[in-house]
């Protein structure tokens, strides 16, 4: 039997791409070899290729608007990097509401002035900084919408003219936003889109060629959207898998279909959460992720207890991150209702048996 | 029926890797879970990434002789400039034998003074050049060990003090080396060792250190080192397949074993091309590639009747780089003798009918 998979990412995909893309390893497009052995130079793999950036614009809502999507090697981290080495010229400001964003600035440093506009350190990273002024003359903004570690998300945005940029790493493709409204995007494949290995960057191109140093070609931007992101052999099988994923989200019906299913899920378990006296959330409520769910016991020696009773009812990776321990439920796009549901039944039969 | 498959790469992988690789897609470690959907903090993944690394050192007989293994995000082409970024102080040797060489030295100009020591480029880089002074107080010496698009491969490395680093990508693991002589190796995995999305770094770790520069966490070697290959989510898909590459090399009996069964396939297809009037090879014969044989028809009218032929005999990936032209047979460890029998005997026939 299947696990209910609530692992923060790698995560759960949909159980026809998983099909789809085991398949592929043994027969590809019904070309008697494996997407595994074909050259990323042929046909078919450019088809891919092309399908899956067209896919990630299209649902982003993000189609003739002059932007255009890579898939990268190198996951969210060396994004990090890479926004810095390619647009930070001066300075650039950074909201802090996590290891994420803290790791992004730190890589910043190596490349000027990274502002820390505010933080929500002082609390455990448990809510998001609001009201925040942002300094002039910046180049950019740079904000993380979805902090998987302490299940915390931006729910709105700061009205400014300064340039946008977003780690959307554990949210996109899982509620409507008006993504024109950021100039760059990005997000490693391993929540809502693949496997890891391959990371999407969204960027609009008139915001290059604006820095002076001199980027080394794997991490120029300009390098990679002349080539159509193939400047270099691409890492086939999880942008082959991503395009499986984005193609069964726009069939579902897209963003707009997943966003409602979405808030389903984490209405079950956040109204448990809150109405089971066994439990408490960890994040402020109003800024509470619907992607991952951070929760804890009110008494801590019912844990032994708690994870024997989920584990049995077939359930996988609930444990918090390791910086925090607790709980996480992390119910990304292809997570189904009913795991949410056994899960709540799990906490339900807990309470009975407390 | 299963093509015959002389992709230069992402190129031939064992079946019975293929057939192991798609089932982990659906149910992987008998847990009842895809290999794509688990952390990869979790143990079963842990194992495979530490598995992985031990074989790539036991393989190579660099055990406990000081040397660590990693697989990291993001192709050869990232370690053109990671190997400058932390190895590159003042002034690096190059050896230039192609576009590999190339790419390398203009990534590694960036960082310091990158002097050619010879090129190959006089005569379309179809040898190897010999008998170059290696300059004084240089940071190191990289060359390229094979080079797919012209079918050249180094059989010899220069007697030197200085540190040795190497871009194997395309004919590691396929014979026996001195590896205890290089400092740094590196290949890409998507030849003899596994799909697209990750690539081998082998070093000797009391080569780092020693440049002042600070280095992006994502492009530092020693942060890497320090968190054995798991410093931010690692290509879990394409580690897993080198993974199962490096065991099945190890089961027929490594690197002795298979060298053999590669001058088996070499030989009878340069055999092949010396005998057979229509053909002539490309590449100087002392420096043939045992990998990537380059060849061409020596009149040009035959390519149509040609081309038809080995596409009928379930022949596959046989048309040369599209930066030369002519025609391209790649014997990497996992194709068959048989392959390069259905291939030689299309030549012959070819030969038969013209």
């Amino acid at each position: 039997m299947k696990k209910h998979n609530f692992s923060a990412g790698p995560c759960i995909l949909p159980e026809e791409v998983l099909q789809k893309a085991s398949e592929a390893i043994l027969n590809f497009n019904d070309d008697d070899l494996s997407l595994l052995e074909i050259s990323h130079r042929s046909k078919p793999f450019v088809d891919v290729m092309e399908n899956a950036r067209c896919l990630a614009l299209e649902l982003l809502g993000l189609e003739n608007k002059g932007y255009k999507a890579l898939f990268l090697h190198g996951g969210a981290s060396t994004q990090f990097l890479m926004v810095a080495y390619n647009l930070l010229n001066k300075k650039a400001a950074y909201l802090n509401t996590g290891t994420w964003s803290s790791k992004a600035i730190k890589e910043a440093k190596l490349f000027g002035d990274s502002i820390e506009v505010a933080s929500s350190k002082d609390k455990g990273f448990s809510y998001i900084p609001k009201g925040y002024e942002m300094p002039k003359g910046v180049d950019y903004f740079h904000c993380t919408s979805n902090n998987t570690i302490y299940g915390t998300q931006m729910k709105s945005f700061p009205k400014t003219s300064v340039s946008m940029i977003c780690d959307m790493s554990s949210d996109i493709f899982s509620r409507q936003l008006d993504f024109s409204k950021f100039d760059l995007i990005y997000a490693g494949a391993q929540k809502n889109m693949g496997p890891a290995g391959t990371t999407l960057v969204v960027i609009k191109e008139d915001i290059l060629g604006k820095v002076e140093r001199q980027i080394p070609s794997m991490l120029n931007y300009q390098v990679h959207l002349e080539k159509e992101s193939m400047f270099n052999t691409p890492p086939v099988f999880p942008v082959y898998v991503s395009m499986l994923t984005l193609e069964w989200l726009k069939k579902l019906g897209g963003i707009e279909f997943i966003e409602k299913v979405n808030n389903q899920k984490a209405s079950l378990l956040y109204t448990e959460i809150d109405r089971n006296p066994l439990f408490k959330g960890y994040a402020n409520k109003e800024d509470r992720s619907i992607m991952n769910a951070t929760f804890n016991l009110v008494d801590n020696k019912l844990q032994a207890t708690f994870d024997t009773m989920w584990k049995e009812a077939h359930i996988n990776g609930l444990n918090g991150h390791r910086s925090v321990g607790g709980y996480r439920a992390s119910m990304y796009n292809a997570l189904p209702l009913y795991s949410v549901q056994a899960l709540v039944d799990v906490m339900q039969e807990l309470e009975r048996k407390g």
